[in-house]
């Protein structure tokens, strides 16, 4: 039988914590889509890079782990969950702010489609940095070397330099 | 005596979890104000629902509930409540990170007036979604059901299609 | 109508926090029963205070405040509750620790009777000290005039002596 | 390939919460292991039930649940988890006071062992409640059908009226 | 040896939160750098005051504090401490909001530098308030004098009005 | 001018965490007092190591780091410090259930003495372990070698083997 699974988010640059998420992940499914949002409608900031920049970003990341594609969705996550036939959906828990807002989200996506969410603990401590506050390291020219997948630290640089 | 109760928010729209806080606010007050804030000046985004709107499905909403009032309000909500003669503010704590805001609100709002905020905990999981939340569901064609009251379902989706 | 909350806790010895709460609590009902438990017996640790002693400590605490009456009791405190006739608990929320137990409380409360908890934030820092730091300040003789009444602070100092 | 989970605690009683883990573990794994830790050495206080009872009501509760077994230890739980060929630890998290504590434990296992733990986020309210709090309302003789699996209940029942 | 420690913050306005935090950081420090952040370039939203203004606040409010020094900077605020010569850097924690982002911003600032962080924990209530809220009851009106440094009041009343 | 800073706790084991914060508070003070606690009067449970067990293996630790005092004191922190002439104490957070209980202490800790706290956040996983856990790990046979520090680890051993 194959297990899929489900990582989605905005990748707003793809950070090391999503890569250690996507890693361990691996582990306990035969397939993992990792399922880049468009966007958020609610929540009225766009994104910095571009969804075909965040999709290469995250292939270059993952280029050494097996059995994992790379997808955009627009709409709700559930609903693209059931369209790629994936059973669960996996999240990282970063801290306790993350808690509470990925518990109200794992609850809504439970009442809304009956799919469960698996939670793995963040356990190293250059995974718990947030790609907003990578963004704005990057915007100051400071070193991403312990925050971002190396592969993708030139084009994080490159882009941030254009928007400045 | 009238002992008159204030619960003051955005509701844009308004969800099971505000109303799960009238009906039990209801039980301890003769009369119960659903204050309606027009807006928030210190935080950018404008509200997806008009004032008028707000009202109106807090009316719908509250059809049930006797001696229920609903106003809008522009200013510092004790100035309001002041004005309106009610003497305690309601609030319903979600979770965790409502704690913290609330507990500040509710500390400034003490020193500016020395009235008092009464708190009572959201015990449904179905009361625990934020408006955003709803919002975001929503846009996306999700079910409501499990979230908002039903009589107002079909005013956010036609509200949420025309935006779109 | 007379309106009788509830405030139960173990006041082992009572604290600035839990005076600041009756008199609190008091501006929102026509008699508040201070309802002081006997023990715990799901947690093993006995109370440094007899029950008596606790009485006489609130007594001595609440004299200025008209209306409270102290009562202790063993067994569940909704079944205290509906004996006395109080159709609400109050309870002090100081910091985001009391929050989860007593959310937890005051719904295991909710689903056993339907009595409801009101609840108020603790607003001064003085009222933030507990009962085991107290304790722990007076056995070794530091002065306990920022975190207890007045008036019970020589009982604490003999009983803890004595214990020493 | 089989897939092997272990759910260990120390189930004293067990709880409605730990049926909930325990059903929708079943989900995502052929076989799931409920283990049973004999006791915690660090910590004083012993167990209200034996092992012999804990396990007894752990089978009453878990009758309708296929391809779960329930087993008892005494030690490390990954070493448990590796002589059973268990893969991965399963978890719930009620709260964010759980957070923290399954945070750190998950950390520890996954240093001394590379065993990962899975967490789903208890979404009901009344698989909240903690088996501290079940044996505090069952010794004052509150109703346990909110919080524990029904066929259970006797057995505490009895247990607490022994023990009183 | 000149001790040198920086306290970085956008200071929009300054609240006597920030002013507990100066004033007790100056006991341990020979010099205080006060830097004033021009801007957060990954989040969107402008200040209310410029730079000027807030430099100028700060100058008010800390008269009479001796050895602090005010200065703007635009960038990573562990350049503008290397720059400086500061060897740490001050924060308050308010409250536990504040504990992730500023351990998150802390490790990180670490990371980066080698700069480490040292906090001071808030201790009285009238300096939990942040800025936002600040923001908020001056647009509306309400008093600040329990929010912030009394040399300042009259600055924020005078931009505030011309604002609305 | 000398700058004594004080470190106190139980330390029962001492663990990788708290070296970290005895390397890091070193930076910026001349002299470190490690302050042994000989107990906790209001926590009932007793220490598993002998307080000379506990300065013994303190004095392994920290034997590459220079000018670090090691000493037993029984009473209030506040008042060994003061005769030990520590303008200043200092504490690791390692998480946010350490903010509250800390935040607390330092609190009381000022108003019994104008003694003010220090903290630095733990921001290496393998120092977020507590001396609990470490125990539970050992008496178990688990490898302590991520919790603490090697020069301990065979008097750990040594003692839980006997223990058991």
């Amino acid at each position: 039988m194959t297990r899929i699974r489900l990582f989605a988010g905005t990748f707003d640059p793809p950070s090391l914590g999503h890569l250690d998420v996507i890693k361990r992940a691996k582990i306990f499914c035969n397939r993992l889509i990792i399922a880049v949002a468009v966007g958020h409608p609610g929540r009225k900031s766009s994104s910095l890079f571009s969804i075909e920049e965040r999709k290469e970003m995250l292939l270059l990341a993952t280029r050494a782990v097996a059995h994992v594609e790379i997808e955009s969705f627009d709409g709700l996550v559930v609903d693209f969950a059931k369209k790629k036939g994936a059973s669960f959906l996996v999240r990282g828990l970063r801290a306790f702010s993350d808690f509470e807002s990925e518990s109200q989200m794992a609850l809504a996506n439970r009442r809304l489609s009956g799919i469960e969410t698996l939670f793995l603990m963040a356990t190293e401590p250059h995974t718990q940095i947030s790609s907003t506050l990578i963004r704005e390291i990057a915007h100051f020219g400071g070193s991403l070397k312990e925050f971002v997948p190396q592969e993708i630290e030139p084009l994080i640089r490159r882009k941030i330099t254009r928007a400045s």
